[in-house]
């Protein structure tokens, strides 16, 4: 009975790698028009300094879990999506640092950024990269450095949001309802509810000061934006129509080299560097008037800073959180400690700190300060210390 | 003339090395009775995590000066003792740390203690050993482990010290003026005065209460306790005999070995582990009635804990103080840092902190909290955590 089980699980293990892509190859007609962007270009300055230039914060275990961020993510949505149609978009200098986390990753589908140029260029090119394959294709973008938990909600929330905007000429916003006022987060402000749970969006606030952080609370008119976007390649190309001419007329002779098969790195470049250096929010979103978001269902963190990782962790006694191997408190609580393999740390009285130790860095500083990591990287930066960045 | 000046200089430094060594074994009539024990065999617990049972402090450049406390202190006396009679006692597993770190010492003045059993044993092996070699023998014993600044007053206090117990059978101690009411020092109290800058012993108080160090100073009748004495070998074998019988009785039986030119290691190791553990002070010192105190005019400090090795460094501004590359400071002030080569801290709102970043420990701890190293160090043992002592 033993063996017959194991054989089973066996046979099951071997038949499933080979069958996903083999599936979606075989038979073209059953491939879905549903499309994940990861953007993975980032540089996760307030995780500095376990998060440097060289290896920003999703190519890091940096819940200690097993995974990156970035392989997190990718696994999340490869439960649901073909992930045939699943591209990661980075920046060059990360090109083989994702190959590595991901090979699973056709070539074909890593987009290459070559500067740091925000959001708009990529998903741009990444719109008409995907409708270049499929004209109906539905693109749901993904940060890679986020904290999801409750994964069936997450793709429960998202099939109701492909659902709608295969019906709908959209750009649908995904948020969350805040449970504290948050001054990190951007906030997405709902106006007429449309259908169940999708509302039409009035504004959005990226981190507001705490006075209207309390206010958009109170109001309950506000959610917190998640940084995830869905929408159809056709919708999005159309909403970019607003932006400038010049970074259209780029972008309109990338579409042609594409279609004639041909490299285009050098349009790409050009067409990076006339965009303006802004979020999607601000470079598309608050320019047309089809905009809606979704209230969803899924447990969501912004890993953006030492202060949220620490609320994701696990707390020790005294509310303390290690990363690695152990840490001993002597009147110290609400700590953050990372530590690098086979180090213990040893603190004494210390309230709210983070302490992080990694690589050429050893930093100690109150975790709740959201300014001060950006000060110093800034500091670093002016004193031309390169190497610790 | 440059060539000749430079000839000059190689000439004397060619000659210089091999005249000292061969002076005194070509003239014994030239032997000095003046001997230097050097106490090497401490484990520095309140340095740790810098100071380790494997390496102690005094095996270490601690002050970044480019040489260990060992060598310095060493280097410091062979200026005006000869060489050939500067002994080192450390425990035996410190052996080829103490002969890597001075080459120089002849290996019959290494004496290496089998356990650590404080200063008593040590000194009396010491005293019966340089007895055999020199009825005459004049010991200056010192610690390993503390800063002298002002080496010149140093010489001339040691010379007076030689000259005054070379006439007078006592045991002298060295006591410094005391410029605040330290509690981390031991205190030596002064009765009448016998002669010059030097005076009969009254008491000693090892690390007093803040209260009474208060009125120690108050009443300029106590000195800081250097833990260096000086005395003759017979003076200090016939204060010893107010010892254990025990103890006396191998002493001895390792006294009478060494006469015969034996060696005698299971003696020695039987002699340590009958003695009780207890430091010269309270095992001798207390138990006699012809125990001075000279005043003495060098700079000194007991380099034991971090908040001493904070006292002694150079400060940066807002008085932090960093041993290695570099350290960024936001609203941090009174700190003492330690950091591995090539590595820089970025400390925020620290005030008064020991951040000692040494090989599997971080350590970042109040410095002026007098105890927390041992209780470290204590729970740390509880918890079998070897490695990290």
């Amino acid at each position: 009975m033993i063996l017959t089980k194991f054989k089973a699980k066996y046979l099951w293990e071997r038949m499933e790698m080979p069958t996903l892509a083999h599936q979606i190859k075989s038979k073209p007609t059953m491939k879905s028009n549903r499309y994940c962007i990861i953007l993975a270009g980032g540089i996760g300055t307030r995780l500095w300094p376990s998060s440097r230039q060289g290896m920003p914060k999703q190519f890091l275990d940096i819940l200690g879990t097993g995974e990156t961020l970035l392989q997190a993510t990718y696994r999340r949505y490869a439960t649901f999506i073909d992930p045939d149609n699943i591209l990661v978009i980075t920046n060059e200098k990360y090109s083989d640092m994702t190959r590595e986390q991901l090979p699973q990753l056709p070539i074909e589908n890593l987009l290459l950024e070559p500067i740091r140029r925000n959001t708009v260029p990529s998903v741009t090119w990444a719109a008409i990269q995907t409708r270049q394959i499929n004209s109906d294709a539905l693109m749901l973008i993904s940060p890679a450095d986020q904290l999801i938990t409750n994964e069936h909600a997450l793709e429960d929330d998202i099939k109701k949001g492909f659902n709608y905007i295969e019906r709908h000429n959209c750009l649908l916003t995904l948020g969350i309802m805040p449970t504290r006022p948050e001054t990190a987060y951007g906030y997405i402000q709902m106006a007429d509810s449309k259908v169940d749970n999708i509302f039409k969006v009035k504004s959005f606030t990226e981190k507001p000061e705490e006075t209207f952080a309390r206010m958009f609370i109170e109001s309950k008119e506000f959610l917190w934006n998640t940084g995830i976007f869905m929408w159809s390649a056709q919708a999005f190309l159309d909403a970019i129509k607003q932006s400038s001419n010049e970074f259209l007329d780029v972008m309109r002779e990338v579409e042609v080299m594409l279609k004639e098969g041909h490299h285009h790195p050098q349009l790409i470049a050009d067409a990076f560097s006339i965009c303006p250096n802004i979020p999607l929010e601000t470079g598309v979103l608050e320019k047309v008037d089809n905009v809606d978001v979704m209230l969803c269902h899924f447990g969501w963190t912004d890993l953006g800073t030492w202060n949220k990782l620490y609320e994701v962790m696990e707390k020790e006694d005294n509310q303390n959180v290690v990363i690695g191997d152990r840490a001993l408190f002597y009147d110290s609580n609400n700590c953050i400690v990372k530590l690098p393999k086979g180090k213990i740390a040893v603190l004494q009285g210390l309230q709210g700190y983070a302490v992080i130790d990694a690589g050429n860095i050893l930093m100690v500083c109150k975790k709740d300060d959201q300014n001060i990591i950006r000060k110093i990287v800034n500091d670093i930066q002016m004193s031309q210390g390169e190497e610790y960045l």
